[in-house]
């Protein structure tokens, strides 16, 4: 059982303005849950339509109707149990190896596989700018599969992180040279752009490091890579 | 003014049944729609809460009013245009050159990115398992952000399909050979499998080249790349 008061703050936190207020943030599924109980995440409550989750003590769970589960949940076809944690206290970056920094990426799926790259590919920090989505929107946490546990964010002023670091900057331009045929360096920000706009001038102009992912097929103007993705070959060139 | 005959034809497009019964599609948003009509995609009506698109017939467009485009679009924010346009007959597949196959994709935006993806790396045919979801779905078509109109994709039987080729066939595998360390051909068939589950048991039988992309974070059991970023990865090693 789900009461309404239960049903409409958890509806809530779907908006960031009531994640603040209330320090709570929500994950579906039992892998991304799993993930963050394994992890410092500190669990408000749980609701399951099945007997599951058994190390997560009677009083921290509820047992609900799918009927309940889908008035709570944010996802288009429900899982099967969702959980309620606190929202952390922001951890200090630790400005060393290598880095993601984000310029205003706006699609939750985006920020989440990104997140997910970097674990996979052992990059502790991303720094955002504050117009980056919201780390705790509940499709950023579905599609970091958990890997939220492992990867620190923060929201800064972009602009004045990337003139005050002492670490090489890069960033992928269509005229930067051959990703391919460069060396990379094994600690260095690599500063990825908004989905329409790429990176905003003013940061461009501190950029010095310009990179380039080569197109392979036919040349049309208004191709472009998804930024995940060219986030995603990126890393794979600085790691290899 | 859109009728309700075409508000119920078009909303019914959204489901590959009525998609294949009326043999027709649709696309939102003036990028796409552009690069469809600069293509071979035979255009049945754009409907525009703008006067553009000047190069359309008047008698094959209509202004209507934002409500009437809210009504048929499938996006939670709609666009300015949609756009329905004919099926085409599916195009004989060529068998060379360095090619993706499939197996049960059913995320759309994966689809969608992974279409992308090969287009910027000159890929023109993907193979699809008869599981994988459909590439006229609309959430397909917008994920692909125009490239559908260059990537030929064809749906066949993948185990036979795979079983008859002549060309060399890689499936990434966890305990396959780094992909950083190893030749890769530049024809071939590269197999991505089902987001949840992987290459079938079946089709890894066929598959003579076992690639895996390493992990450089810690090792976590459960932690895994998303499909379409692993495809990043793969294809930027086959053609750098």
């Amino acid at each position: 059982m789900v009461s309404k008061n239960q049903i409409k703050l958890i509806t809530s936190l779907q908006q960031k303005k009531y994640r603040t207020i209330n320090k709570l943030f929500f994950a579906e599924g039992v892998k991304v849950i799993q993930e963050l109980l394994d992890s410092n995440f500190e669990l408000e409550h749980l609701y399951s339509t099945q007997n599951d989750f058994e190390a997560v003590v009677a009083s921290k769970k509820s047992l609900i109707h799918d009927a309940d589960l889908k008035k709570i949940s944010a996802l288009a076809t429900a899982n099967t149990c969702l959980a309620v944690f606190k929202i952390p206290n922001e951890k200090i970056m630790e400005e060393s190896g290598l880095m993601i920094a984000l310029d205003s990426i706006r699609d939750p799926g985006n920020l989440g596989t990104i997140l997910r790259l970097c674990d996979w590919f052992g990059i502790k920090e991303i720094v955002c700018s504050k117009e980056t989505v919201d780390l705790y929107n509940p499709k950023v946490v579905q599609a970091t599969m958990g890997s939220i546990a492992r990867v620190n964010v923060s929201y800064v002023d972009l602009n004045s992180f990337i003139s005050a670091t002492h670490l090489p900057v890069y960033g992928t331009f269509m005229d930067g040279v051959n990703i391919y045929k460069t060396t990379l360096p094994l600690e260095g920000i690599v500063v990825m752009g908004n989905e329409a706009n790429g990176i905003s001038k003013e940061l461009e102009k501190m950029i010095k490091n310009r990179i380039s992912i080569p197109r392979f097929g036919e040349i049309q103007k208004t191709e472009s890579l998804n930024v995940a993705t060219a986030t995603a070959i990126v890393l794979s060139e600085f790691r290899r």
